[in-house]
């Protein structure tokens, strides 16, 4: 039996060797736990924080033991956010980047072309790329309708990492009502992390990973705007792993996962800033440098794929002529690009922080990162905040 | 009912209004009518001069009358490429450009990154991108199984242009069999052309478009080598156009299909020329001189994206260590530049002389290029070959 | 002696073998002669014709005979184009485009990073760019001085194109009192074309070439813009050459300069027209399609590299905080495009018309399009407008 | 009277204010005083470890007290990279990239083009661009002349960084004679670092910066080869700088120099691992990764461009025909990316290390990073190696 859990579903007894994922906001995050990190995050320190995206989750988690294809073991999903909510099919400038391109998110040749992102960006696993995106046409025509060309969000932005290590990812598990569930499901608030979603089957530095998030304020003097990040971490090897500078992966070590850096990220930005495309290209890629303090290399095998857009803006994609936008100028975008910076380095940490150990195809157990281990390396490099 | 229609397959009786394709080479290209272009085409004139490579397609034509989404009318398809012939998964160096990108090609991150096309090139309806994408994966688990991390060509290369003018495109009529079939029945030789595979619904310069293709054969001073172009077209206004540098658009003018240049090309152009990534993208980037003979201004709705491969240097992608390679010096490029500004040229042209005048949703027609009109107009232009 | 020609300079009473210049507009351009051309130019058919926009000439012709490295003969110079004129200091929105990058145009890292053009594009030959980039420097620290920072359009736009056929390249003839008559001298109204400024030693299509220009108004109806264009033209081979769709090239023939495509052209387009940097980048690339209307191929020597500005949004680049830009709407663009097109098509033509026939190094005679074969020839294919 | 200090030049005596540098490898490095790095680098942790590689500095340093434009103080430079040493006039493969571009670094639409980075790479002030790239073509022509086209690395790669702070930037004190120098004087052995080359006037993390430079050595079983990093490091806010993880800039505190982060960083990364353009891109782009370790966000103000350059295929640029070249494959390029990452983040801080406190215009000084404060931190942090 294939179990289709959403964003609030709950456990299901009797999966002895599974804690799929615990309730959100009441487990700790990276900061509950001692981790140091710079900068000012928003209320939820979640990519929602950015007022109006909305996040939605769909789990699929069933079956045990040795992988057959086309049945399971199944740990896999799909994650929805929408810039501007559900409601809406207003386009957000956007500009994308890649650090290492063994990955796929469709539709940035648009994104590129006209610097707008339309519609959601969802993430999957690699080989359900192609049913998110056609389902994600066939939810706008349920839902919003062409437009007057029969147009419906006709090239959609959908990402991937492989979970092929503990998911029978050659299944093609998720269907086209996993992806309905996901947007139907999406929702402002806090933001479920850890193995849920497109997240549920990945690995971060050789440890649990999945879906992490974080956010940061600006100063008033600085726009006082809000930059959210949302990652789907599936990247790096465990020996690499920096958090808040301190050695942390050489510290815990343990047995390897991966011979190589094969994983990938998937990193969402997102802000209220008024900027327009070419600057959010900027935005995308200061990533990398978030990455980079956590210790990453960006092997060959990564999908390193990095989208960001400003919600700032709306209606400029529907105007029929000229029409005025708001521009932050360049030399007032540093509280941006610092703020990226920090809430990448913190939305990873996030992410395997919130995840659990889980047992996949063929009995493969991924631990979870062990958060007693990490306070006790962070105090031993006295960075341990008390 | 819909009728799956194959590369070989015999037009249904009883279809009066429609006429989908004819078989193939009887039917007279653009040459035959005395279009004059420069270059020397190989024997087929198409793709598959250059040795290896095999074009399967799947055509869907089925109902006429009034739009019923979901049943019909259906006029759309798919078409593969296969670089080195669907028993090969060995990969080939290529390189992609975007000369407006209003349209979707999946994979090309990847291509960008490694240098590597894996797997065939496949071009269908802007909605069915992503079924042919998953299926694609599906196929080759199939036939040659994952490798030993489990991908098998987890990043497929798939391409598109709208043909919701003429097709139920919100039906979503593709299915995975209809890309099995196209692959199965991918083959050498002649390609036919016009309204089929993935072209089957397509427009170009307000006449029938669809598929077309060229070749050229270097001069042995010039290493011999071939240069193979297909298209899928389904761009342009009919009065830019220009065939052999008369406008021939403007003298034929009639009933405008657009109000604005709202079509998309995806050309690929084959070679055996032995040429890394970044010179691939070189030759990608000379598609667009070619679409600028056939006047084009490529429009902001237009998805025009070109691939670019080369079948020299078998096994570059298996190799286990560092390996030789065969490299063209750079400035011995120009020829490939030329035969690929020449063939583009002409595929253009093929495909609008192949394709036959289609009805397709609520009766629309869009009618071939008339063939005695073009020669009066060359005529008219002195450009006549006799 | 080196003369320093400028934009309104009177040639050299007893050279007797050079006949650098006509003056400018008394001369026939490509319409004159009957050359059609699509699209409506405006008062000037020149970039001038977008308001602000001053062109200024330093045109260096010397000596003849043997090329005497240091001495000459010298046959180049050094063009200015001012997007708000040469008392302004404010920035324009900007993008580019490379179609082959065998050449330099400075500054560029900045236009793509910042999506702004500071200061004046400045054309040049090959061995001069560095001169030109710092004298750019340093007229602006006499005339404007520098910003609080220090900084006085530090990363100045200087392109070029290769003279050596003609100049004597190596000898470096070009200085900095060249180049700030080129800035002092900039004007609006008309532009000399030919072979003037930085085309002054140029080849086209194994023809005189030189510097062009042409612009297109659009109609009410989409805004009532102005493109212009300016082109250095230094590409091409005679058999490729078409004009007007004509294989003028191939019917005029005659001994040929070059080898292979050896070439480049530099071209900047501007417009009024309220575009932001994304949408510049795509107005560069179409430039590409106007070449392709007149043959080229662009070959492996070519340095094909344009830029596009706007001059709306005067005071984007100094707002200190956010601030309000007008934009078109990217569904209302194509207009712009296809100007962009016909402009470019038209401009290169518009060189070669202009320029006549040149003796350089060595007594090599580069001859100019003669005007009454290319009117012979457009008669022959019946497209001569009479 | 102005100086011109080559990279072996000694001290003036009197010139009581300044220690421009000391001699290279009797200096303490990062290593020395304790700073933990991973990888093991080459014998002399620098560039020139990669076979063949000749660096020379050209430093100018004279004056004190108030800025008098065009007299001084001086306080800048040129260092001149040669890949296969200055003899050579053969090229590598090489591929670049721009994590921000506010900067110049000429030739890359070249290089992007032709995968090719033909003579030295250059690195010298702002301002001083311009002189430095015409003088690289006219010291080819003294030295090896212009090939049979008359070209002679007539597109030259010229970087900077700005060093107003320091230096009378807008004296142009840099002329060709002291590119001729730097040139001339290239050598293999140790690199100076520090103040020295165009690294003189440069200020990194609000310390004082300039040239650093470090190197990594494969496992054999990864195939032994050598990754070296020179950079000029001129970016960063004190606050933000880590070293070795530990927030070094944070603990040390004091003044501040800058209000924002409008610094730059050029990177060159050499290796004699046989990579073809595409993958030396891909080795450029892990540079950023580096910087991200070290704590940077990368402002608006930065220019931060990167090239990377394989030593490998040494003829594949003079081939008259296909040719044989090597290729590592892209599946065993994750050590070569990893020893990037690793050796940009140690030579950033050798340069830190080297760097001694220096005065400049109007009195400014700025402070060398304390030795003995930068290991009292890392003891703090329990990362001092011992």
């Amino acid at each position: 039996m294939l179990k289709r859990m959403c964003a609030v579903s709950v456990v299901l007894a009797g999966w002895a060797v599974l804690i799929p994922f615990s309730g959100g906001q009441s487990s700790p995050r990276a900061r509950d736990l001692g981790v140091p990190f710079d900068g000012m995050p928003g209320p939820l320190n979640a990519i929602t924080d950015v007022k109006g995206i909305e996040v939605g989750h769909t789990t699929l988690i069933s079956g045990d033991g040795a992988l057959k294809v086309g049945t399971g073991p199944v740990r896999t999903g799909v994650t929805a956010v929408f810039p501007r909510g559900k409601e809406s099919s207003d386009s957000v400038f956007a500009g994308w980047f890649t650090l290492n391109g063994n990955g796929e998110m469709t539709g940035t040749t648009w994104v590129e072309e006209s610097g707008f992102l339309e519609g959601p960006v969802m993430i999957t696993n690699t080989h359900s790329v192609g049913v998110v995106r056609d389902a994600v046409i066939a939810w706008r025509l349920k839902h919003g309708g062409p437009d007057k060309d029969g147009y419906s969000w006709s090239l959609p932005v959908v990402a991937e990492t492989w979970d092929g290590d503990l998911n029978d990812v050659n299944g093609f598990h998720v269907k086209p009502e996993d992806v309905f569930h996901a947007l139907d499901s999406a929702h402002g608030g806090p933001v479920e992390e850890g193995s849920v979603g497109g997240g549920t089957g990945m690995i971060c530095n050789e440890f649990k990973g999945g879906i992490g998030t974080a956010s940061r304020v600006l100063d008033a003097k600085h726009g006082g705007y809000t930059v959210g990040v949302l990652v789907q971490c599936n990247y790096g090897q465990r020996d690499q792993l920096r958090i808040a500078g301190v050695p942390v992966g050489r510290e815990i070590g343990g047995a390897k996962v991966w011979d190589n850096d094969v994983g990938s990220i998937i990193v969402i930005v997102a802000t209220d800033a008024p900027l327009i495309p070419t600057q959010l290209k900027r935005v995308a890629k200061r990533v990398s440098l978030g990455l980079g303090r956590d210790g990453s290399y960006s092997g060959d095998g990564s999908g390193d794929i990095f989208i960001a857009f400003s919600t700032a803006n709306a209606g400029a994609a529907l105007a029929s002529q000229a029409s005025q936008i708001t521009m932050l100028p360049n030399d007032r975008i540093n509280p941006v690009f610092l703020a990226t910076v920090q809430a990448t380095e913190e939305a990873v940490i996030n992410a395997m922080v919130a995840a659990k150990t889980m047992t996949g195809v063929n009995g493969r157990t991924v631990v979870a990162l062990p958060h007693d281990r990490l306070r006790e390396v962070l105090q031993k490099y006295n960075r341990l905040v008390k």
